[in-house]
């Protein structure tokens, strides 16, 4: 375990900002002995909240006054530059400078992605940074879903860096070796998907860095058929929010069905061992901590409606992320892999990082 | 009901072939007394499986010998012009000579997009065909999600004609009134998704013909947010067979964790009358049918690995759509909407309708 870990918060993000982040940040500090976490958002409001939570005083605690917050319909654009004292830019500037070593943000994806993209910059040699998740499966271990929607489209090659660094990650995290790579498409059969997926597949065989098995359906994802599976972040995003959906609506339907009759509910008592098992298994909370991967620095995106229990999920992924390094061990694989051929700093001349216009 | 209704069945399509397709058939004359279906497919063995099962002399049960058989890893345009006597293509062909109404095939959905796409044609003003199907939701009634694969792109003004279409299969089929429309994509806020989603969410819009509530995401399709929802078929596909996955997911872990325990197996047995029911709503089976909508013909596709009752329930939604009339609902509405501006028969001049060149 390493020392003295500092991790800054995006305290102000998501549907239920402080409510959610400051129980959170208390629990974290409370079972992580070596972790410190810098809050960043107004700091009248954290301070209100932090005394009704009994927790003001907390020694690895810190208050960033930030006087903004970046709001859901906020355009990426202008998030970026324009709102440089909110508290989603301030726990990135706390990671760039080297104060903190991963910031936590459940605000605005689009605006999160552009920010940490200009301010932290690309490892090089990655074109573009990728959301990854893991998700359950019917196997014991999960797999590696990317891009989750950092990026709206993808061509071949930035779907090749999403397969090599999604296979960095399910090694560290899951202690995979030479973890197996799956590319999502519409069918099994090599005519099938469009020119994009068939360029990208071809790559993906020909490269000695990974250990390509072809396409996987969406079906294939929850049998475990692959370690990681690839898509551009419209059809991740599309997936996940798919899965959540129907989950929910399972659960749903099962305890309508469950109140309908006394027998029913009596018998549903009985189970309730068992369902709480299966539910602990598939509970999104504990799954939650997608991660911005490809950048010089830990960037972990809570889920915009994550309640306490969730968004102390992404808080110990960043923990963990710190803990293995994560984004040295995903240079070093560029590095080994792409030789001298690393991409220069593009995002200097990226038009969206130029400054505010406003 | 309809008198002397005619059903082309493709016998051999699909992971099971004649073992699936010939008991639903079977089924489907014993529950239907007006309908008369036509078997497409090789002879001998037809003649062998229907002896099996005691209905080679059904009255309603004719052959169509058909020698050669579409495969999975066929290629759409070479399936289209080099076999002429498929199953698949034999009961399309009978489709368009009007011996029958409407044909099923659970055979390969590129193949069967394309040969119906050159065969039947298009209805005047719809430039693509589209794949549809219902999916549960938590609320009474299903949504009507398209495209779910008959085109891996789609550009605004063919998503428009999707939500058009959709609107009608949904009148017709649930019998709602100005059905609501939302268009999939990552975000509900104006400014996600990329060009062609926001292009596609101004057209519709724009339109009278419309009842576009906006953006759905992923989790609100099983929300019953809208009764139809739009995208293309990449999207579409992806989000079915995930759909599927996760539903498969949680019945294996639900089944694992019962067996671990016989206290919980005998909890398992007092609930399993709601269990069943559950199963029973949720049940992909019931859902089996996706259409093929904007041809001037019935086309309904089963999935590749329906057995028997998802086979039968696909020969259900034909029967359906017959006595709907939906071609001519859809093809109405094109015509309300589109005055003159109806589309030339552009497959006419489709490089993937011209003859065969192997």
């Amino acid at each position: 375990m390493m020392s003295n870990l500092t991790i800054a918060l995006d305290i102000m993000g998501g549907d239920y900002g402080p409510r959610s982040s400051l129980p959170a940040a208390i629990e974290a500090v409370n079972s992580h002995d070596n972790i410190t976490l810098i809050l960043c958002g107004n700091e009248t409001l954290i301070r209100t909240e932090l005394e009704k939570l009994d927790a003001l005083q907390h020694p690895r605690l810190q208050i960033k006054h930030c006087s903004e917050v970046v709001n859901n319909d906020d355009k990426p654009s202008t998030a970026l530059r324009c709102k440089k004292d909110s508290s989603m830019r301030k726990a990135l500037d706390l990671v760039k400078s080297g104060e903190a070593q991963a910031c936590v943000s459940a605000g605005n994806t689009g605006a999160l992605f552009a920010m940490a993209y200009c301010i932290l910059k690309m490892l090089p040699g990655i074109s573009r940074p990728a959301l990854i998740s893991s998700v359950p499966t019917e196997k014991p271990k999960p797999v590696y879903l990317l891009d989750l929607g950092a990026n709206v489209t993808a061509d071949p090659e930035t779907l090749f860096d999403f397969a090599v660094m999604g296979s960095v990650v399910a090694e560290q995290s899951q202690g995979i070796e030479n973890p197996t790579v799956g590319l999502l498409n519409i069918g099994a059969e090599d005519i099938k998907g469009h020119e994009d997926i068939k360029r990208a597949s071809e790559l993906f065989e020909q490269s000695n860095a990974l250990n390509y098995i072809g396409y996987c359906e969406g079906t294939d994802i929850f049998k475990g058929k692959a370690d990681v599976i690839v898509c551009d972040g419209f059809v991740g995003n599309i997936a996940l929010k798919t899965c959540e959906g129907i989950a929910k609506m399972i659960i749903h339907k099962l305890n309508k069905t469950l109140k309908k009759s006394i027998f029913y509910r009596a018998a549903a008592l009985l189970m309730f061992p068992v369902l709480k098992k299966l539910y602990k298994k598939m509970n999104p909370d504990q799954y939650n901590g997608a991660s911005l991967v490809g950048l010089r620095g830990i960037v972990v995106k809570s889920h915009g409606n994550a309640k306490s229990p969730a968004f102390l999920a992404a808080i110990n992924e960043a923990v963990r992320e710190v803990e293995k390094q994560l984004p040295e061990k995903i240079a070093a694989r560029f590095a080994a892999l792409k030789g001298q051929q690393l991409a220069l700093d593009n995002e200097e001349n990226d038009p969206l990082c130029s400054p505010c216009n406003k």
